[in-house]
């Protein structure tokens, strides 16, 4: 990270600029999101000072969403130059029966569903949308496997804003009516995820797209350091301690970098005073390119074709999966991947024992966290954290054959018959 | 309001006894939710010194959800004998861009779809089972339109306690699985919620079911307090003032007058200095008793078969609408009811302009709020709460055709045929 100071288009913002995660050549705030010179991504660069005057006060008496953590991110120390719905944090839940069920001493569920549109897509689209409205952009766009569909469509409607979203074609009702009921434009592409992002980051350098932000796309390394708040809540939740394992979902990769990255920081600037968390990366068998590529020693991924019921998950070809890898090299951790039938076990394991109805990805983790620990690679005995990233009514048919355990006609005599009247 | 002292079986609540609200004869604190001794429907009564103690200061120190309000409701004061999925504190909107196109100068939506099962029954059920819990009860229980059902399943799966939910056997396939996945007994009926409501009430008789809580029979009482939340959040939210109208949807009518009697006693006590809310219902034409017993000018409200969309708001005969009825007379408020498709139109109108999915009973709320406007009813200079109690998600059927605006392949060359290279 650098120290200097230069032009800095967002008000009070610790950023001081984009820096290549490969190459590390710098570059002003504005909207890039790729290395001139190699070609690597971007990330925010920030004022290590800056940052390091931030205290664990400031931030216990910000708002109850992720802008008490504004001075941690490139954008929003303004409250007037938000574009939100105020996302974050999401309850953080002890779950003590899941834990007893799988031999686990302390286990907790971050339950990201718990946001505006019910993903943790909200944080992200937060702060991409507060970046790209400074940055002078007027209308909101992504590519999207359908969570971040709806949460830029929403982000629109309650900013008064136009928005154009780009979706595969054959996405989950649930997520389709979610974004087209904002009423922005929806575009349904006849394509896999990954030709629907190719083909938002051919419109963007379009003169007619000009004025259009992506928020994954050119406005991507904003969108990125809002995944960075799921890491401050959790330690903060946690009374300011970082836990000893995390498990988290993986699609792009990004989310697992930018929570290991929260985790990092906090100790950096002196928000905590030490830990280190164990990072463990889930996907699903139908799309696991980044788990493939740790278990064969490599940090090369080769792209697949995906399938299965965890569409939010479904990037072929997850541009963050080798700093994914690194991560979870770094801190000990490790990934595994899990079946359809493992899927919707884990979801039907998590809401009969925490409550919590968590969508495919959800149910991703928890197969995963089962299978790490049946491997060894997860150690019972220490604090770990799961992330629910979304929630399961936007992927009811996963669980679709979950219904009535009886049906009767409405009588006493009938509620006997059908044995209901026996001691339970 | 009693203020004398009897036994109480929850550790340092305010609630001293049950009274009726027709007769006011009272009670011990105990499972009767109907007088012995004219068959009217028994309240918590409580001590009103205990409750004017509660000081602002001491509700901003508790927790960012419903229990910060313990010291005012009948159980839960001790953080442990809570049996809860901690509901509340769900966002109030300020909804300028929705306002604006109604001609309204401060509109707000209490929007309740936030909490952890996406509807206010969590806040109900919350109380309702912190109470059974105390009392003694082992198993829970309810008659359900859909949303108490998703609720009191996740909360028995959260505490590790079994579950028996009775509902209607057409409801949305949205609430049904949402309840089946929590594991719990699930019992279809074939029959109306009222028939669903009766059945359960000869339940509580039998010997079988002696140790079953059912959250809206049996510890109804207890249950009902619960909404005064949704009374107390919006004023604290507000900065402690009490709005000028609010409109809220009427199922019951219950959640009407509990957010009414919030509000006053937030006066009496003296939480806050003074004002009184003008308090409108809302209900749909295929399920309005209430609204047309008050426009026919008595009291009494004569039973229908509930139609239409609006499940979660289909109860043909009301226990509360007497109540519901005095409360909207004595402030000054009206009611209205509005057809399906008008519900439809509320459903897309709040969607598109504060970013908020709604349920149909949400889509009532927006759609009778336009009607009173429109009738001169609802004064639109006024500061206004309109209450969002459910989620989109679980009626998706009522804005089903809602889809894509376009469908391409995945090229440049299409989108500029499909002309979304034009500007926007």
């Amino acid at each position: 990270m650098s120290t200097s100071v230069s032009a800095n288009p967002f008000t009070d913002s610790p950023a001081v600029g984009l820096i290549c995660r490969n190459c590390q050549a710098t570059y002003p705030l504005a909207a890039q999101h790729a290395c001139w010179q190699c070609f690597g991504p971007l990330e925010v660069d920030y004022d290590l000072d800056a940052l390091g005057r931030v205290t664990r006060a400031d931030i216990e008496a910000g708002p109850h969403n992720i802008w008490r953590y504004a001075a941690l991110l490139p954008a929003g120390v303004d409250p007037a130059t938000r574009v939100t719905l105020n996302p974050g944090m999401t309850p953080l839940i002890k779950a003590e029966v899941l834990a007893a069920e799988l031999g686990m001493k302390s286990l907790w569920v971050k339950d990201d569903s718990a946001n505006p549109t019910h993903s943790f897509k909200d944080r992200v689209v937060s702060v991409a949308l507060t970046a790209a409205s400074q940055l002078g952009f007027e209308r909101y766009a992504c590519a999207s496997t359908g969570n971040l569909a709806n949460s830029v469509a929403a982000h629109a409607a309650r900013a008064g804003r136009p928005s154009i979203v780009f979706i595969p074609h054959d996405l989950e009702t649930g997520k389709v009516v979610t974004t087209a009921v904002y009423g922005g434009e929806l575009v349904a592409i006849e394509g896999s995820y990954d030709d629907v992002n190719r083909l938002c980051s051919e419109l963007t350098e379009t003169d007619e797209f000009e004025a259009t932000a992506f928020v994954n796309v050119n406005v991507r390394p904003y969108y990125a350091e809002g995944s960075k708040t799921l890491g401050y809540e959790v330690a903060e939740q946690l009374g300011w301690r970082i836990p000893e394992q995390v498990v988290i979902p993986m699609a792009s990769g990004e989310l697992l970098t930018k929570v290991d990255k929260a985790f990092t920081e906090m100790v950096e600037i002196g928000l905590i005073e030490g830990g280190e968390s164990r990072v463990f990366g889930a996907q699903s068998a139908g799309c696991n390119p980044i788990a493939t590529a740790l278990r064969a020693g490599t940090d090369e991924i080769i792209p697949v074709k995906p399938t299965g019921i965890a569409k939010s998950l479904n990037i072929g070809d997850p541009a963050a999966g080798p700093y994914a890898i690194e991560a979870v090299r770094r801190t000990g951790g490790w990934m595994a991947d899990v079946t359809d039938d493992e899927i919707r076990d884990g979801i039907r394991l998590l809401a009969r024992t925490t409550g919590v109805f968590a969508e495919t990805a959800g149910g991703v983790v928890v197969a995963t966290l089962k299978k790490l620990l049946a491997e060894g690679r997860l150690d019972p005995a220490a604090e770990t954290v799961i992330y629910n990233t979304g929630e399961g009514l936007k992927t009811l048919d996963a669980v679709a054959q979950a219904g009535p355990t009886h049906r009767i006609r409405p009588s006493l005599s009938a509620a006997k018959d059908a044995g209901l009247l026996s001691s339970f």
